[in-house]
């Protein structure tokens, strides 16, 4: 049986007295393997990806395996516990707005670090050890940070959080950030860098996403390498770092399913197995790729209710009606057109993700979509 | 074809200008008949009763009928808007926390009106006079009501809308309030009075409400006809008004489709071929009924993320376990029970309503459930 | 010194395992004397009675005086903490919309207690040993009544939250509710029971409360000790319980200052001396007095933005503007009255409340007014 | 008199039919001279500006005047109505979370403008016709940029609203956007091209605004200026263009006072008389100026209750409490410092900002302070 270890990271205290806190469980092999790091419900109301930690944790216990795995479920306690009626207000904080998955930082070029020093001293190093070394390079970097910040009473609560989540992931060689869309397929945003190792991860909808930093946990997890490569480049050496982030976007928010969750668990395992971190033999599967420049936020022309037209994870073609918006104060016309207004796709595509609610205002997002690309 | 006629009633307006307004449509048939009132989403995320009324319509404006049908849909356009995050806070109101489905009022009762006057000058006439008779009656009492409210800067939001509802819903026979539930199985409710006529609608589940009065709009309906009966019982006249109003639940909050709305629309065209509104003979179905004592909600015993394991609209045993209350602060416990909470019905039922989310705070509603009672 | 003693309340765990507590402070004196109870906070954003607790304190943790003090400050932790914006939404339960202030119950009444048994066995007894007896008594069934709750999951938040509060000030011969206004004078709501002790409480404006009961903390703590009261009198003794029962409003919501808490402290001081709980001599002060039915809420007859024109705690004469709305989308106009609409008094008064935000939408309260009577 | 003009431009249409609308109000003087542009309300809560120019209007409808100034009052009604309780969830969309101030582009750079082209054909006339030109420019540019949007529904609430707002204002030399604090007092962003003007505007507090883009109004209104002088200085003319763009902090939200208004009136009307747009001498004032680098946000170490303790505008040194946070789960303790937790000033400063609310959550701003430079 493997070691499973938990850690009580203070996260926020609340008025009153009670206190968040994140749970961080890791889960060391039986032999030395690579790193992975899990989490779950960066935005609050994600829930489904806690299912698939619980599910992965039930096999880990027992399975044989190399490395080790850290997980940490609710990673955002916080703004699981903002409810607004029934739902849950957590995609962004409620006090400002800020996005919970936009305030990462792209540690190397924000704090200037020149990486030629670091670079040059491991010039003839493996790819191992200079992996390693590095990861202990951005820990010690990020403790300083925060201990900097702290100080000054600089830490908001986003950058708070963002920057716990980044200390406890950057010795990770594999990251798995467990998202869901509102109202969504299943689908996976992946860099450039593991496009390749996309195929292992059975998803069927693929979102390529370029080296360059917006805030989010996938790219300040890689910009680090990325930057550590150019540098190498630059030196002379040509390497590839075995480091690869991912976002799974497991189908809808507010939901929370584990049957659901076992055969989501079964394709993280599928690349366990390619990863040789558990035995047995993973097998690719082709996915429908696009790059996030295809990747189509569809914003309503107008206010009313819709009725959706279109299955997530359907294709459609230009000129398909994708749903029909109606307003209620010109039921008496003749001309249906007057109160039945259609959005019609402008462009041969897939549906990734609609709106959970039918009661649409103008200039909200209506759907997001996978254009293809190759017509 | 039949008549149409649309009248725009001020509601609401807002700051810089924009303003809200009812839409009240009316069709009249090519003979007299029954007066039908049908209103849609008091609750503002409540979507699905104008898929309804969208369908009724578009069938009523051709069909051959007797009588004459009133439509408001989005009966309560303030409350569709106020979005938060994705979904619609609509269940009251964002300023004061008001129930919209509460301040409706018993008019008889709280203007401390005397009805013996009323039913001396009627206590011979036909039951269809005095039925007309008293329509003009409320009529007149809700328009002067308004005015003195009005005049006084003491009309609140909520009353502002129940009561523009109920001046024009009064003249109505049958009224038909189109809800539905947060995550709902079809249900009705219905008052001891019309009990009979429920099978005409075809609901599969329904709560009989007693004639007391709450605030609801489906009580403040059948309340004057109650208080005439009664008067007319005290001067020795025993009358039954036909006069009847329900509460449907048209399942889920947030959707809206018209394919589901045509199934729906059947069933209210089965109910007015019973009334004699359109040609066509009516079948009874059967119904699984409870007393409103009956209709029990479950609160959460736990706070975390429960996986629902009972489908709505299902029967369950006592025993049987409606859902699992999953905690990710313990996973490390080699004893599940310690983090996989079992929610157990505490008697055999039928599950109506559940929460649309899985993210759950201890004392929330969880389940709302009808108890079988012969047991 | 006297005797401070702290006891932890579970109150909410929260998804993730943070659990809100109360905390329940007692204060015994060196003899035995009245046991008061103050909460503070019951509204999340009503934050001023938490400073005036803390003032309280640390005078009682060292003046002599007699019998016990219990203080909950952040009497409901849950709302405190619930801020969206940069405010809190404290008034009602988000997920509900239930004023946190009407779930109380009326214990006697809500669980059909014949209290004529209780009153018989203590006929001849005095007031002091009565009062103590029937302390215990609520203590009892209060205990029964949550177990039995608890035990069913019939528990919603709001009705934990106000029988927990039900429940540790049972055993209080006097209880202090501190709350504030939104944008308020001081004033005082006062039982007609405890009328003339308002006097030793200083509160320059009090509204006097008839002896019902709506949900309110003051009215759930009296209405006991007016059925025992009516009991005893339909058993031929007339006996007025020493029990009172105050909600004091200390200013505006969301403030929060300890020097404004030292002066409203010496109120509650004085009327701690005419209690004899403290030594000294106590000043009655006369305030001005209206029945609950002249506290008149203005409801805005339009939307715009407000210039409030007559201060808190001032007197207006009938036809006096209270404050003006601009509107914005008619500023072309040379006649300024087609976008400046005075409120204008419809009776004499003093202005309470007020609303805190001058964009103000149709219906919602804009003041809350004593109307003068004519004695 | 003047020449007063309304125009009325489709914003937002709602759920149900009302539509909200900007109204531009454009007063045009006598004879010719500067264009201003004046917008308030841009953050729905944030009052006074309309206030303000309410005020200005007033005065310019008669005063003898050159040039043109538009007015665009509550110019986002959606915020200015979205109501949370008693206040305005205005500071960001609460669909998205998107800061209402952050979507404007710099639309040389977006749409990758090469302003080469424009330079070369005017570059031997005078600063006057350049302008004109160039604000036709910009002024097309837009229209293409909003049909383009428009018609591939691309077009989210705020970028809608941030896009209809440059149209309106890029035909201007002037711009001055009227925000206010939270809890502040009058502060002015002004970027170092127009820091000398800033002396006329008689703000007591400047922050300077680097030429850089954000996403901010005023940045986004004079960076196609700083593109273009760029670009003429690359072609060997050093031009600097007579347009000037300012953000006025009108103190605190939610607050609307027209005697305050009118004092700050005065100050925009003395900085038309420098500008030469109405007559009379302008008399320039001194003020306290900091790189916006120096404007440090001071977010709270803890959760409690905060007792603030240095007023709006005042000067503190460091090691000044700048406010106490209490906690109220520690009142037993003896040594207060365990639940009286003082904020402490790391530096010299001035007070600009401090948070409406003292229900403070960890990670909250707190304070927003000009720190002292030690120039």
């Amino acid at each position: 049986m493997n070691i499973l270890k938990k850690e009580k990271i203070p996260l926020k205290e609340l008025i009153g007295g009670a206190q968040h806190f994140l749970y961080k469980y890791t889960i060391t092999g039986s032999s030395g393997g690579p790193k992975v790091y899990i989490q779950a419900s960066l935005h609050g109301g994600e829930l489904q990806g806690n299912a698939v930690i619980l599910s992965l944790m039930e096999d880990l216990k027992h399975l044989p395996f190399k490395g080790s795995v850290i997980f940490i479920p609710l990673s955002n306690p916080y703004a699981t516990n903002n409810k607004l009626g029934k739902y849950t207000f957590g995609r962004f904080n409620p006090n400002t707005g800020d996005n919970w998955n936009r305030n990462f930082i792209d540690l190397i070029s924000s704090k200037k670090i020149n990486l030629t020093g670091f670079c040059r001293r491991y010039l003839k190093e493996s790819e191992a050890t200079i992996r390693e070394k590095f990861q202990d390079f951005l820990s010690k970097e990020f403790k300083k940070l925060e201990i900097q910040l702290q100080s000054n009473n600089e830490l908001h609560d986003n950058n708070k959080l963002n920057l716990i989540l980044q200390k406890a992931s950057c010795s990770a060689d594999i990251i798995l950030d467990l998202h869901t869309g509102p109202s969504a397929t299943e689908y996976l945003y992946c860099a450039t860098r593991s496009i390749d190792e996309a195929q292992h991860l059975h998803f069927k909808h693929v979102l390529e996403v370029d080296h360059e930093f917006a805030g989010a946990m996938d790219e300040a997890t890689f910009m680090p390498w990325v930057h550590l490569e150019e540098t190498f480049e630059r030196l002379g050496r040509k390497i590839s770092f075995n480091f690869h982030s991912f976002t799974l976007e497991l189908e809808s928010e507010e939901g929370f399913s584990l049957s659901m969750a076992r055969m989501q668990k079964d394709k993280i395992l599928n690349y366990f197995k390619y990863k040789k971190i558990i035995p047995g033999k993973s097998s690719p599967k082709p996915y429908i790729k696009e790059h996030l420049s295809n990747y189509i936020t569809i914003f309503s022309p107008h206010s009313g209710l819709i009725d959706y037209q279109v299955d997530l994870g359907k294709s459609f073609k230009k000129g398909d009606i994708l749903g029909t918006i109606y307003q209620f104060h010109n039921l008496e016309k003749t001309d249906s057109t007057k109160y039945q207004l259609p959005v019609i796709a402008a462009f041969d595509g897939i549906l990734i993700n609609k709106c959970p609610s039918s009661a649409i205002q103008q200039g909200m997002e209506l759907f997001q979509v996978m254009k293809k690309s190759n017509n």
